[in-house]
């Protein structure tokens, strides 16, 4: 049996609110075995921006990311966010170590095509090399990875955050038993957006596809769930489910989280 | 004999020019064996403190680090400068990993007592763990520090690099032939500031001191040659020298450089 990794990918309260950030890292802490941290931090992002009098662009929800907005995003994620978060991990005894996917090449990506659309300086993953991360893990760290990853060139490029998750685990896959984390402020997949105790304990991906036509699932939902499932064929468990029960749905101790099944 | 390991330490222009870096990179790439690279980035972070509207506060060249001053340091050091150097080096197929002191507790500190007068959050380096950055060069990584540390609380500290690059020299001196390198835009320590022929090849404690007290000795320059010294009784040579001549330097292949000696 091959060991266990959880790779555990969160954003929205977790990055904009210290408290909601600490309670958070104290069910971290308790996830048994190797683990690695994806985070976000868009609205992190946005605030920096509008505070250097520049407009955050986006499309369907996807930010074009502009010489000037990279450089941002590069810092926000990259520093303020991403050193924020392994600050308030080292306080609790947990010894993160914060890298993008530029740092040993360990993702590499390549600029999004400019046509239909030009995304500006937007990463699509071309590959994860999990040799830097490995070797933090095994001396007893926990990566901690921000949403930047660049191209063999060495450009930095601006790349969602549930992407990079879902990339990460598949490449761990051959050599551990990967669980694959998104943790929401919700407890899962609803079956009514308004009413959280509709939760969908487990969904087919035939399932998926007819909510997603029936629009019962929440538009932000739809690209995170599109890369849960892009991920479920190579791991052994892809959760959707709320981050402050990330140490219980680990363990198996509740039942409160949607479960993605083929 | 023990492995030599190359610290190095560089500002400035490097930080400031795309182009600077770029020649820099190309001569640090060359430096033989197990290397590690600490930056500063003062100038990027006023200009960033401006573009935000903050004034860059300091005293006597010493920035006064408040709470929006260290968010700043932590996302220009620790992001944009820190993650442009490792792009530029992964671009040229030096395999670096970009990190603060904080990162793995690898560079703890304190924060800088209030009396006589209250820097912020300013670190003042207690201990060194080199575990971490033991753990990436094994691998065949190369450690690029951003000179953020921080307590053993998790609270960010902004650090001055050239203090930064000392310590770690010097808690590398029982595993590793450490060289300590300081990089700068001119050859050395030089007896006339306006002569830049007045190259001094070899400079001992009480020699230093002498200049210092005929005021021959740049201002900015005293501090880093402090810390300089401080580490020449630990690690076997430190250089004050050209950054641009890093690799000559470190094959003794030339001899404009500065060497401390006791």
């Amino acid at each position: 049996m091959m060991e266990k990794l959880t790779v555990i990918k969160v954003g929205g309260k977790v990055i904009e609110d210290p408290v909601t950030l600490k309670e958070f890292t104290e069910k971290f802490k308790l996830v048994p075995g190797k683990k690695i941290l994806v985070h976000g931090g868009g609205v992190m992002a946005d605030k920096m921006l509008q505070r250097m009098g520049l407009e955050p662009k986006k499309l369907d929800g996807r930010r074009i990311t502009d010489e000037e907005t990279l450089d941002t995003v590069v810092m926000v994620y990259g520093g303020l966010v991403n050193k924020g978060i392994v600050g308030v991990l080292q306080g609790i005894g947990v010894s993160a170590v914060g890298v993008t996917g530029m740092d040993g090449g360990s993702i590499v990506s390549t600029k999004r095509p400019s046509e239909p659309f030009d995304y500006g300086f937007a990463g699509d993953v071309q590959q994860v090399n999990t040799t830097m991360m490995n070797s933090l893990m095994h001396s007893g760290y926990v990566p901690v990875i921000a949403p930047i990853t660049g191209t063999e060139e060495g450009q930095l490029l601006n790349t969602n955050a549930d992407t990079i998750a879902s990339e990460v685990a598949k490449a761990f896959s051959d050599q551990y038993e990967v669980e694959l984390i998104y943790g929401f402020e919700i407890d899962g997949v609803l079956e009514d957006i308004n009413d959280t105790e509709s939760l969908i304990h487990e969904i087919k991906y035939d399932e998926y596809q007819v909510l997603k036509e029936k629009q019962q699932i929440h538009s932000g939902m739809i690209p995170k769930l599109d890369n849960a499932f892009g991920a479920k064929k190579f791991v052994s468990r892809v959760i959707i489910g709320n981050y402050i029960r990330v140490n219980e749905i680990s363990l198996n101790t509740t039942e409160k989280y949607t479960k993605l099944s083929t």
